[in-house]
């Protein structure tokens, strides 16, 4: 599974423009994750026991995924079902299982 | 898989403390990773490409487990460690053993 | 993310049947997991190193996988594309982004 | 995270040799798993759904890395103990330390 990866930049764009609100939705949710990033840092720096700090990168982990999941959800509503509607669905579902690849790893 | 996971604050310490190089190195890596996710949010901001965001969340996920590994390799090298030489290895084990499944799912 | 699970039985069928020689190539490639699995059993009667033991069962454990993400491939290619063709994307797609966060956990 | 991976066969033997009684129950775990790819085998015959043969595949894939688990965590409790408690821990520790990564990924 060490195929090649996707490019960081496709120069593509979604389908379907991001409303304001399903920006800050997803905005405040990588705050939120940004803010435990912070956190951890000040536990290292206040040498908190390993394990206190291993279940918190746990956590951020999981919490990153979640938005992962979602926006890989908006992406097969919208980018996927668009591109198969116009007959063009098996470049879009090949990049989309590879990301799905990418990103269970 | 879902048995009791780990208390958020266990209330111990590290046996060895983290030299000030050590805790600068960790908090470097965490940084990068904060900027990551700020990087993020750009991206959303800027509504760019679901899958070009996909591929940095799963950039940070790495980052993130990567980190978390080497706190898993001091944490055994010296707590675990510590602990066994004292005869008092087994519920370090086992604490061990629960972050591993914790953190690998 | 310990949402609902999907159903172990639900009640539909592929919307293209599989040709003999697509159904041919995943039963070979798992009754070569099949065997992996054997061997590891021999393993453990001849009271293998646990080491060596688990660096075999993270194979078969790739190797699922891999059958695991050809039959994701095969099942967006045709039954999703198939659904999102004739008007029934949705229910197609959140089925779908179900199975890959339960495959991927 | 791509480093070099464990061998195949270390040459190494397990510190405290398995019971009768392990070696029964963990080969007992893995002819269900064996029985459980068998079983999706003739899902795959049989032409049945896609996600729910999926379904399954993440079943055994669970099932699998719990025998990995109780292996790991035998491992540490003889292994890895007996090392540290010999003086030799260090390596010991950096085998387990790769071991759970490759199992984790």
């Amino acid at each position: 599974m060490c195929e090649h990866p996707l490019p960081e930049n496709s120069g593509k764009d979604p389908v379907t423009p991001r409303t304001d609100d399903e920006k800050q939705a997803v905005v405040n949710r990588l705050r939120r994750i940004e803010g435990q990033v912070r956190g951890i840092q000040k536990m290292v720096e206040d040498d908190r026991y390993c394990v206190d700090i291993l279940v918190q990168i746990s956590a951020i982990d999981k919490a990153l995924k979640r938005v992962g999941y979602s926006l890989l959800e908006r992406h097969t509503h919208h980018c996927v079902k668009d591109a198969i509607q116009k007959g063009d669905g098996d470049e879009a579902i090949d990049e989309l299982m590879k990301v799905v690849q990418q990103f269970s790893k």
